[in-house]
């Protein structure tokens, strides 16, 4: 039996997360679930799409991974499940699953749509409970993927912005800001070596290995532990300190190379 | 081995919740748990009972239910243990369990007294730990209700406001509000069976199907995933922008029948 | 196989908790894992040893506690595995178990640095995922402590204030206060034994044994779950209240006693 995972905007005081819960447990009793979180920035797709490729992998093959962050319930959007590497994904097809898919080795997706094991003449407003918990429920007790609907041969996928390089500089941008308002680039960590600061907004900020290197308070760029160039503030928040978010410019100095 | 279930209002910042999942697991190793959530309103066992009516029966038989919001702690309120419909609800006596009861085909209550089994002489002040939480694990690993207490023949209990019905319309009011802003009313969804519109305090709003219905950050009224009508706003929190909560009038005209 | 149980600041919405979840879930699976809490003021090991302090010896032997306040990541502070009166916690070397040791029987502490178990060649910002989690998990499956690393007899331990006794009272302080607002203090409980009244900063305040007998809104003192004498407010909080925290002084009388 697998384990299933559970990513969500729905918060946990109404009791919508349980709900979902007590269907997965109802059709595979004794699944371990756990939460990864439901306090996803409410209808943020990109949002819940960063914080999934962080763990998605991490977990041992089979394992379902629900994400619902679904602003389109209602709407004509598709719904689906994603056999990837080995592990599942189930969610709105609003391009959630992109960095995944940017990540993967071999995937494939159905759309769900099988009256045999999804309540679609459930509620309207309600997926997370109807669609996606029993989809992710029957693929933890070990049903074929394929007979959760038909393929899905084109699901919503965006794409990072691209990291544009000349000899002399490489200049990415902010892609993502976390709860602690750590700045992270598409710009990939190898982007530093050699780089002794990184312009953000045209503020000069020090690239150092580890926090410890500057003081409290003070800025600094690493490499953080997606392996990424990353703008953070030690003790405090970067987005706050250097007043800087989503798009803003990070430009990384390329060192003259001795051969 | 059945599967416990926890609602409070403790937070988890400061252990407390971890306290009860200790005891849980002392008295019965290997039980799943599932947090439902531990955000509910402070004090608010009205909202704990709309939450715990959302989940309680979609989980499987002989699930045990542990749902601790006690403003009460300390005072004569009973603590009761409920066998219903095949579930177990632990809770303490302060009518948060009206809404089950509603929905229930049978039921019988326990007072929890039993000395053998429960921890009547520690805290006044964290019965969730030294109460509700043995007496859902000793349920969980199969004792019977009986052993717990007495039969407790008369739990707290309170009533929803009626529907008021007159040919023309139906009356009915916000009975609760989720953490989206979403206005839930006692009025049954079949009541928008032909109607078109909805008037909250005077304003009408129109009727739809789904949110996709409607603009984004424009209100619309729905059969909720309840099965009731809701008054919601596509992208945004109907209590903000309709400046409405618990026990707004919420007036369904009823079209003309031809017969 | 043990259980884990994880306390961190890392909040849920970035997917970080997820991350170790997966880790620990690789090497053990099937393991059931709870979720303590994640919303520990951020950077602060002292409020995360006082949550540690109500439920590590709750739970039952064998299960791995994982605890991740960090400020100090990155640096040169050590991370360590504890085992304590036959449970583990594994966690940076920064005092948040001084309450555990308090409290113990007997411990002994290892050093995490194996690389056979742990990923040491990781990030060096999120040890959290590459150190804790391999460790707590590794102690899970039934890995000896001592294969983790040497030894560590020294661990960072910080003492509770002193209580000040004369003949005529007793003197503490504020020491923890918790999301309900309650000040928890460094008095025992049996201090309270025939005092009516305690001052906290030269206010009166009534000592009482449950919350049920002052007025709603009304301060209060009393044995808290902890075992510790607690100035809490009814319904309400008392740090908000009466304006106080952490080395607010409390004074508590010594009644004359007749022999």
């Amino acid at each position: 039996m697998a384990r299933v995972t559970l990513l969500t905007d729905f918060g946990t005081r109404d009791g919508y997360v349980g709900a979902m819960k007590g269907v997965i447990t109802s059709i595979v009793p004794g699944v371990p679930i756990d939460d990864i979180g439901h306090d996803v920035p409410r209808g943020d797709p990109v949002a819940a799409g960063y914080a999934l490729a962080r763990y998605w992998d991490r977990y041992p093959r089979a394992t379902v991974h629900i994400v619902v962050v679904d602003p389109g319930v209602g709407t004509e959007r598709r719904a689906l499940a994603l056999e990837v590497d080995g592990r599942f994904v189930v969610a709105p097809d609003n391009g959630l699953i992109s960095r995944v898919l940017d990540a993967a080795r071999r995937s494939r997706a159905v759309a769900l749509t099988s009256p045999g094991y999804l309540d679609l003449s459930g509620s309207r407003t309600f997926h997370g409970r109807d669609v996606f918990a029993p989809a992710g429920a029957h693929l933890a007790r070990g049903l074929p993927l394929s007979l959760l609907g038909p393929e899905l041969s084109d699901p919503v996928r965006w794409s990072e912005p691209e990291v544009e390089r000349t000899t002399d500089e490489a200049r990415g941008e902010v892609v993502a800001v976390d709860r602690f308002g750590n700045l992270a680039t598409n710009l990939p960590g190898e982007t530093l070596d050699g780089a002794s600061w990184v312009e953000l907004d045209g503020e000069r900020i020090p690239v150092v290995r580890t926090y410890g290197e500057v003081e409290s308070k003070a800025p600094l760029a690493l490499v953080n532990s997606d392996g990424r160039v990353e703008v953070a503030v030690r003790d405090g928040s970067a987005a706050d300190v250097l007043r800087a978010g989503i798009g803003a410019s990070v430009r990384v100095p390329i060192p003259a190379r001795e051969e």
